[in-house]
């Protein structure tokens, strides 16, 4: 195992993307199939509906295939790790889902994926069926909201991806879908920290450098830059910088509003920390009178065993509040 | 923050289990509160029903405390970190649960627990409440099936909690609760192995020492002995060590049995190398006859950010099985 000195384990390193990905199938316990090369679809599918499919790069486990499920995503297209869907899996995919009302791409912005998403709607059109795309860029921390178009998307993707959801369960055309998720997307914001990198599967070599006594604040989840580094402080000192990022930014979070709170591990953050920082934002949603309609906290949104945390904020209106309370099922998050 | 080496978001290293229960109980979203000095208990328990009582040391998070909920435990006595709930905190918690039908101790099998969940008993008796005790000791490599009084509580308690939990929803007496909740101990055994320790919240030292190309077989989520060392190997060669170890105790596991099967991550281990497991399990528990009624993948059972994996097999009878099909709501596991 000289290629492996994180100590991962697993089989060949060069099939990780593979080898989760029939893992995965597996632990939908016969509600998700195996779709072509590397695609997981649901298997009961409302008839006559919009399709929502996400997708991504592998290794961020338990996104973006893991938010297949019962008022979550149809389907996913899964990339090599750290990498994103191809476009003949993209297409697989989209066929898979498609029931002939149109399928919805949901999915972050990165490169790689907007590229091979593009390219397998274009082949989708090909074959008749129509595509439509929302892209989710909700880290505040990698561009200022004048250049939205050039933020990530990160564990907001979550919430985005649920609200998206329990509409694709209800909406009968795919504009209404594509309304409905933009709007999720346009409602949601996040920060994260690191504080230390995972490493890469392939060669068990960290996945970025980072000094001992440093945060690295607003940085992506493959240690992309962010706002800067910070000394390393407490959760009490860093919950109000990274809230302050968020209140910053352009989506007004006043006395009365109602929000999803979700707090993020980036992979081998405890709960207990997650605990203790949730303990130290509370008291300053609450003094700007922002109402917390729910929780979330947990490890979804990952870069492997990479620790960090992210803050993610979606506000609900009557519209988003009323789906975000329908129940849902995937291996990644549930709800009742 | 010299006494944080292990670069953990906290404040006070000795705070911490006082603080992620504050954040525990607001991560309820006004569904649990704090009762006394810290205990967790839900709001809208069933009247005139048994109770329910989890509990333990803090630092596994989201056990023990994040498995009260809707269909899983009513309350729960919160120890210090890696320290089981004293007395006074058990009876409060006693207190706040007991709806006239009695309380159910359910916990693991570690000297402390056993001994202040049972002065609790004495002294909620003293106040006239009934209350019974199941101990949760499902870790067959710390001990042989002859010696049982000696095993380890570890991953198997959610199963065993949710099928309580559920029971706690329908039945009408102590009694019943009682039977219930040890047929589910009765039936479900775990494994576990660990790859690298976690870190201890108050001096940021490691948890326990492991050489870099060694795993520890059946080895405890404290470090605790197991079966013994073996050299480091990939997911194929791990999957069938720890199932033989399942198969070899005392539990029939054959043809026809149907099962929950949960792998669980004690800490760091990602979700990646989890479901890679599972892919190397699973062939093996078909190959047996065994149906897989339900799959749990998540990090549930843990101890900061150790490294390792746990399987955990629970055998459904219809009893069981009708009992596990119920929905469920907690921090920890929910499921549709």
């Amino acid at each position: 195992m000289s290629t492996n000195p994180a100590k991962k384990i697993i089989n060949d390193p060069l099939k990780c993307a593979d080898e989760l990905f029939d893992g995965l199938v597996l632990a939908y316990d016969g509600k998700a199939r195996r779709v072509g090369k590397r695609s997981i679809v649901m298997n009961d599918l409302r008839p006559d509906a919009p399709a929502l499919l996400v997708g991504g790069g592998s290794g961020h486990e338990p996104i973006y295939h893991g938010l297949i499920g019962k008022g979550m995503a149809d389907g996913a297209a899964v990339g090599e790790i750290f990498a994103a869907p191809p476009p003949d899996i993209v297409l697989e995919a989209t066929q898979a889902v498609n029931r002939g009302k149109g399928v919805l791409y949901l999915y972050g912005n990165y490169a790689g994926d907007v590229m091979n998403f593009d390219i397998g709607a274009e082949l989708a059109a090909e074959e008749g069926i129509e595509v439509k795309t929302v892209i989710i860029a909700d880290d505040v921390a990698s561009a200022p909201p004048a250049e939205k178009n050039k933020r990530r998307g990160v564990a907001g993707l979550v919430p985005i991806t649920k609200l998206a959801g329990a509409a694709a369960m209800t909406v009968d055309s795919l504009d209404e879908l594509v309304r409905i998720a933009q709007k999720a997307v346009d409602m949601t914001r996040s920060v994260g920290v690191s504080t230390k990198p995972g490493s890469i599967p392939a060669t068990g070599q960290p996945t970025f450098e980072l000094a001992d006594d440093v945060i690295g604040l607003g940085m992506g989840i493959h240690g992309e830059k962010g706002v800067g580094l910070i000394p390393m402080c407490t959760a009490d000192e860093l919950a109000p910088k990274m809230l302050d990022i968020l209140f910053g930014d352009d989506l007004p979070l006043n006395d009365g509003d109602e929000i999803v709170f979700f707090v993020n591990s980036l992979g081998s953050t405890h709960m207990m920390e997650l605990l203790i920082l949730l303990r130290s934002a509370r008291p300053i949603l609450d003094k700007r009178g922002i109402k917390v309609h729910q929780t979330i906290v947990d490890n979804i949104v990952t870069c492997q065993e990479m620790a960090g945390v992210s803050f993610s904020v979606t506000k609900l209106d009557a519209e988003l509040k009323k789906l975000w309370d329908l129940p849902c099922q995937s291996a990644g998050y549930t709800k009742l």
